[in-house]
């Protein structure tokens, strides 16, 4: 099958690898001359497309997919096919999908999991869209996919990939706070020698046993105590937004929350929290706080 | 009615005055000779007190605590009375009064409220132990409790009056975070002007007065930023024993918890959890975490 | 002055009457026939009042207050003003703002704190606007609020009235839920005989002493046990705008979400994440779980 | 080997099957006739055994394993060996070993991960002890555990090993609230049409894959909502104590506390905090609360 990648990173790059390793004609953008693009702007990628195009766009959530997917509505046609394989939040997709609906242009979400690994294990796929849509982009699902019975599923109308996609993170957030903690209580403990030895041991007949404990066991070899990572953790956004949708749906997140809550204040976002905890404790009790 | 104070520091010292005040004989010791100690040893505190003695400990929880009430022990008469009024884990009291029942000694627990302005306003007090105990020691409570019909509570048993205490506190911590992350919240808001003007207004016809907004008002009024606070905050104990406590009898207290937690993150806590995370992050996506 | 007050419920019946003792004219509309209302319409509410007319809007937040705010946007003319005194969303503010003041009709927001004791006690209000409108509107304000040096604070710009009360409320929030949890604790302990004496006792002296505190203890005198109160609580909304507005600012609230958690939990917002995991200890240890 | 087993339930039963099958020689008790046991008490236990004796013990935590430990304690001689294989707290296994110290007899903790599966799996062991005593046992703990490199592990000195354990099931607990979360969040969104496809899918090429994960999408085979289980979790302790021990470190573990406060919840934990939240609600706004 033949399809534009918009988005040559990371992702991107590595997902068009997969798919010409499968057999299709990927034709690559991206803004970068260094990215060993195929093509120079998105009208020479539309331009060496055969309609009905396919154009997959993979580049970072908001404004850059926004942008993309607006100009791809000038250039594309009635017929041609955009999916949206970014993290992008899922409340965009409705809005995508109804403008580019007002010009025949069809739209799927599809939430894509797998990291740098995704190229030799394949990719977990998360579609949201039509039957019809997704059966009409099933080779290029094939391809991306895992060689098993796993790893693609249409989770529902527009939408539904990202949203299945965002829970899917929110989840992976819960999962690494809680290996997170169990590492923490064991480094303070005089009754562990080497968490990462422990750790490492539960590959194997351990309800814990799990992908991101191999990963975490790879990291192990090279520095068992991970002092040279920095006590801080970036966010992603897709945390946020599922707690955020569970809120309105009237569902608890307290794990997720705690996973997000100690990213965040490891980027100070607690820091006035604590001024005011410690200047009341200064004013009732002459508590005298240090830095 | 004549009563020792052992520790005359920033609680004991002004509780003395106050029973001073009240027209009590108050004999004061403490390991300070700079404490306006009015005897040098507890030999010297139990040899100036008349049978059945009355002795107030009001030194630090724990070891010191601990080493007094066993001196204690070995000092005082069958028939003398022992207040521990710090701020003892309600675990040891138990233990106190069963070692100080084996010689006739008599053992109260007396959870004190109050902080630095108690001197003036009265202290809440929460006693443990039995009634009969509780009308002897009556006067002495009377004095020190607020000049209304609130501040005093026999508990429950020996233990109860610190048991009530540290749930005193640890609802203490609770309050205090709210306020904080309602405070951190606005601070980031471009909608909100001036948080401390905000919080102050508070003070009158809100649902949130309190004591603690009072003073947190008082504070603003020197640093509305609380920008000369470090954004860290220590723990006294009794939050970290309510939550225990709690698990123990099968009681959520995830705001509680959350409390303390935000405090002992602000020490560094949390520092090998994020290790894990961001070294996980590293692993399957290759994301790169600066510090 | 003169003022249209439009709902006549719990809250904005008895401010008119606070209104009216203040030597306000108030011309009072609702729609139910049965509230006391002065006109039956909103345009004879309107045509009841003077230019530059002034409406205060208390109704419930959402499409009611949507609705008749932009009933009022055809009604009123020019240089009028709008109040809106409800529980609105902060976000939705600048929208009611933006097509009013195309009309060239004047907007404030105000977030009224004080429930069923504010006719008595004052109203605490946070306002969000210009400071030229807060001066015109100042004597209603002041008449509102209590008779003391606070409760009145012009927090921001429009949104900053509801930004701020919707904190406000947030930390309600966490406070009730810390009271709750101390509660909760002191009912299953052995320690405690009698929990809200407990509580009712720390009305004096207190840290916690605090507004809320005196509201549960006059509950306490009916009810000691709190037994006859079904054991779950609702949400009104405020609370989950706060939270998400803080993920959005990047400050964790985790005492706030557990208090909010607790609520949707109550009511059933957690009970397909249990049969979850009873579902995954049943698979991998053999567990049965019964209801 | 020759090894005495005590305790042959869904745990000890299947360990004493993998021992005969690795070529041990197993002597086998149970307190239950039915149990298919070699011997009907610990003296026939002990008189079966050659010295030096060797057992294991897999009774549930408490008392039934102090018991059988210290019965054991007078049954055993000096250079006997005792393997604590259960789940107890880590906090008694100083206590065992001491006591069992002054008679010469030699003790390991041992915590076991693997639940139904571990028969054919293989089980994950973390051990407490001294390394002589760990090569001593090794025959056995190398049957134990899986086929491949890993699921072994001396975590430490006495305790270690309980206490690794024991941050194990933390984690698991804090895995399972997660997975839990994000299925509650899908079932309510009317994005995703079928939760159980969706997690299913995330076995392969996702980041979250896990045996957990495995074992949720088996049992969605038979029931894709999991209506089939109440909404409701037991707790095990081991959550517990975790989050217990990493209070006292300064280790704030706030994914782990909401798995477990979630399960306390559902056990109604929680009633009495959801009572003084909505009678606090009635006094200050006149809210209903309707169970």
């Amino acid at each position: 099958m033949q399809i534009g990648m918009i988005g040559l990173g990371r992702m991107g790059g590595n997902m068009a690898k997969r798919l010409v390793a499968g057999g299709h004609q990927v034709v690559g953008y991206d803004m970068s001359p260094e990215s060993g693009r195929d093509v120079d702007s998105l009208e020479a990628l539309v331009a060496a497309l055969d309609a009905p195009r396919v154009v997959w766009v993979m580049v970072p959530a908001g404004k850059p997919t926004d942008d993309t997917i607006t100009r791809l509505g000038e250039l594309l046609e009635a017929g041609d096919m955009i999916v949206d394989g970014g993290n992008t939040r899922y409340v965009d997709d409705a809005r995508h999908a109804e403008e580019l609906g007002k010009l025949g242009i069809r739209f799927m979400d599809c939430g894509v999991s797998g990291g740098v690994w995704g190229i030799d294990r394949g990719y977990a796929l998360m579609v949201g869209g039509s039957k019809e849509d997704f059966e009409f982009m099933r080779p290029i699902y094939e391809t991306l996919k895992p060689n098993d019975d796993y790893g693609l599923v249409l989770a529902g109308p527009v939408g539904g990939g990202h949203f299945a996609k965002m829970v899917h993170n929110g989840i992976e957030y819960g999962m690494m706070q809680a290996f997170g903690e169990g590492f923490a209580t064991m480094v303070r403990s005089e009754l562990v020698d080497d968490p990462a030895a422990v750790m490492t041991s539960w590959k194997s007949g351990s309800v814990v046993g799990s992908w991101l404990l191999d990963l975490l066991a790879n990291a192990f070899k090279d520095d068992p105590t991970l002092e040279s990572m920095p006590p801080v953790a970036n966010e992603s956004g897709e945390a946020k937004w599922m707690i955020e949708a569970a809120l309105e749906l009237g569902v608890p997140t307290p794990a997720t929350a705690a996973a997000l809550y100690a990213r965040q204040t490891s980027r100070g976002g607690g820091d006035d929290t604590l001024r005011v905890v410690s200047t009341m404790r200064a004013q009732f009790g002459g508590h005298v706080t240090k830095a």
